[in-house]
């Protein structure tokens, strides 16, 4: 059995955690979790997007969030559309993530449009992005299964792929949107996947723990080559598009994961766990990851 | 990637996930919960065990529950010594289990005897239970860490394996007892075992989810290619003996796995999550099992 022995976590939890909190949550305290998981050692991290207020009202705060969290790392905005990218364009980020769904009902009821047409309105954005030397990251949604649809083809992601490669894109984020993949899945589209790809992009697995399979597709990612995985620190998040799915994959349980089979990701244990701990008493979901719990067990956090 | 195509799942919530319960759960709703499992489809379950009700008040029905639900399938009773397998040979069950920790140290704080000890003490009796034509199925605890003295050496494993296998025992349960096992060494053991040990000797895996790796140890375990693996209904249990470890692997959520590769267990989902819903009545440890929380969201149990 063959595993990398380095590999990358892609934070997620201050954009595609906090963006399905009902209540929200004060602009200081995402800084705050943000910083907070900064000093954990991460490299790469989604901060927030630049949506409409009025549909996604939690990230109305997504300029004052890079106002204060810009750094030397690669931070993200995500921007799901021309207008996303104009207000990108106005900043100093410079690195952004677009998405789209393989399944054409599932990206209809995101954002009005077909795939296709998905595809098409991004591929002159995309360049332009490239052109002006920002890294673009494609996020592709029901990678794997549609919860309108039902199992998606392997053939299809693999041209969802192909297109985005086609218009230049950096990184491919390839996600199971409701956490319906099995571990068979997953080793058979990613190995599809880093075969048929260029090795130059950047192949990114992100599972939801909707079934209890996160960590099992993972390991099972890892043996397709995989070393690149996104994760929301303490479990935050879930699609409120996609009716059933739950929680992000726990970035400390992945972190734990990696570390006990010696792979190694630059991110310390504790002050991700403090992030955690921090974040907790500003969300209403309860943290269920199991690092959190056994510190909080060990009466490491009251 | 090969995976078996079929897999057994020994059911040990009636032992294993019940003896870990503070309160008596009464003996009425015991039968009732292995009945309803039955009705799942097990083939093999372990029913309770001959401990002395002084130590484990939990299993002091077992001459009841026997007498209730002994049927054609496999059903076990624990008998951690002399005075248990005496008390077993009382009854019409004719299958066993016997158990033993690789880590003396777990072992002495379990039955006060070194490991080599208890192999000794078991050698006679698992013979002439083999001479009677009993199923002896032997367990070993701690086969990847202790949590009195950590890591525990494979071929320390594959020791009390090869003893078992002389001493003429059907089955061998191999448990990550503190659920600290990672698939890598999941994957190692397993392959080291399947390797060494006669290909007549059942080899079950036996995974607890601490630390949220109970499905991708499974997982990893297949790919060694063990197809036989305990689990609890529920999630329910942990070993009282082991600090800081927590629940089975649920055997909902094992059985969503194993079904969503193909692979056939015979077990049905629905009246086992039925069983599930019942046994949540009369236990304090709340259900985490995602397959039954999935089922509840939905409105199948209220």
């Amino acid at each position: 059995m063959e595993l990398p022995e380095r590999a990358s976590i892609i934070e997620v939890g201050p954009r595609d955690g906090l963006q399905n909190e009902r209540n929200f949550v004060e602009t200081a305290a995402k800084i705050e979790f943000i910083k907070k998981l900064k000093k954990a050692g991460f490299q790469e991290m989604e901060l927030t997007s630049f949506v409409s207020p009025k549909w996604v009202p939690q990230m109305k705060d997504s300029e004052e969030i890079l106002a204060s969290c810009l750094d030397a790392t690669r931070n993200f905005v995500l921007t799901p559309n021309e207008r996303g990218i104009q207000r990108l364009l106005e900043t100093s980020c410079r690195n952004t993530a677009v998405f789209v769904g393989v399944s054409d009902t599932f990206n209809q009821k995101n954002i009005n449009k077909t795939t296709a047409e998905s595809l098409d309105e991004l591929k002159p954005l995309i360049r332009d992005l490239k052109n002006k030397g920002y890294f673009v990251r494609a996020c592709i949604s029901t990678a794997f299964y549609c919860p309108y649809e039902g199992k998606v083809d392997e053939q299809d992601v693999l041209a969802v792929c192909e297109k985005f490669e086609e218009f230049g894109v950096d990184e491919l984020s390839v996600a199971d949107t409701i956490g319906m993949a099995t571990p068979k899945e997953v080793f058979e589209l990613f190995s599809l996947l880093k075969h048929r790809l260029r090795s130059a992009t950047l192949l990114t697995a992100h599972f939801h723990d909707t079934r209890g399979l996160g960590l099992a597709n993972i390991f099972s990612a890892l043996q397709a080559g995989v070393n690149r995985f996104d994760a929301s620190a303490g479990g935050l998040g879930g699609c409120p598009f996609a009716p059933g799915a739950s929680g992000n994959v726990a970035t400390e349980d992945v972190l734990h994961m990696l570390s006990s089979m010696g792979i190694q990701t630059g991110i310390q244990m504790e002050p991700l766990l403090e992030a955690v701990d921090y974040i907790s008493r500003h969300v209403a979901k309860p943290i269920e990851s199991r690092q959190y719990r056994l510190a909080r067990n060990a009466g490491i956090f009251s």
